[in-house]
């Protein structure tokens, strides 16, 4: 990516395509942003924009989703072979990053 | 507002302050997603994303939550003083875009 | 009640068809609850578990946002048409009430 | 467990204390859905009956967090352990269980 300089020869993490998925959907999420503001601004009839918000937070939900079965296949499996406290932390750390999508 | 060159005269709404507030609200909501945008690119921790992702989604309800409050106050009241088919129609859209809501 | 013999001449609410669908709802929904007790009970497989929580919290959304349609499409309504603080209370009890449902 | 004649010698799972607990918070939940069912029966104001299903619908999230958090800390932690297909498949089935709780 444009602002941190790596050569392709010394990748520090192996999902290299889906971080490119992850940047395209961030796009079009600000784009979303930009699309409701607009809306707003242009007095749009409220429950249209309130459709627009919920397309917003379902496509805001599954980028999470993503993100987090990522973890999951990565930095938790890595760190329960490592076992011991490290383990733990990572899954309490999941663990309520989960909470705190499930209750937002 | 820029786009809609409306004179101070003649308000199409009674709640332009509050425009101006979501207005705001949508700046910063944009800013946030940008923020995100940033941090996948930057390789940021995933759990730290993901916080991040939460507060967003949390910003977004809490507009959505005060658009449908005033689309009941305004839209709604409105129509259900009218009566008849009316009536009917709006109760049932906002009621659509309350079950999207809650199941988004 | 639908257990309790009313006369047609007096009744206190117009939608006793659909109470009789709610009360048959929730009588699912105390046995899926019973149910998701007896699969701890007996030490079932945690997915599964949690597969039929997410079914029993769907079932839940669904009764809440039924009987709060029926109560924009009668009291909010009502509420409406006679105005004033009456009004203004009935759909700031509404909004509250759907801000629960959003963020629970 | 009464149902479940297990020897104090031999137990399959290692968490029989939280396990009571969640038997307990079932039962709980099983009284508070018979308590929304009263309320209908009983033709309770809307608003209160949408408060205890909120409130239910909370109980529920936060027994699947729980029982959420035990998974990862046991299965999907000796999956990992073990590593290969099994390791990836209890990772694929929690992801999926956390996607419908968010999205339940």
């Amino acid at each position: 990516m444009a602002t941190t300089p790596e050569t392709p020869s010394s990748p520090v993490h192996g999902y290299i395509s889906d971080k490119d998925r992850y940047l395209a959907r961030l796009k079009r999420i600000e784009g979303q942003a930009r699309g409701i503001h607009r809306m707003i601004d242009q007095d749009t009839y409220c429950i249209d924009i309130l459709t627009q918000i919920s397309a917003l937070t379902s496509a805001l939900e599954n980028v999470a989703l993503g993100l987090l079965d990522d973890h999951l296949k990565h930095c938790v499996v890595d760190a329960a072979k490592a076992g011991g406290s490290e383990a733990e932390q990572k899954i309490k750390e999941a663990s309520d990053a989960i909470a705190r999508l499930v209750k937002s």
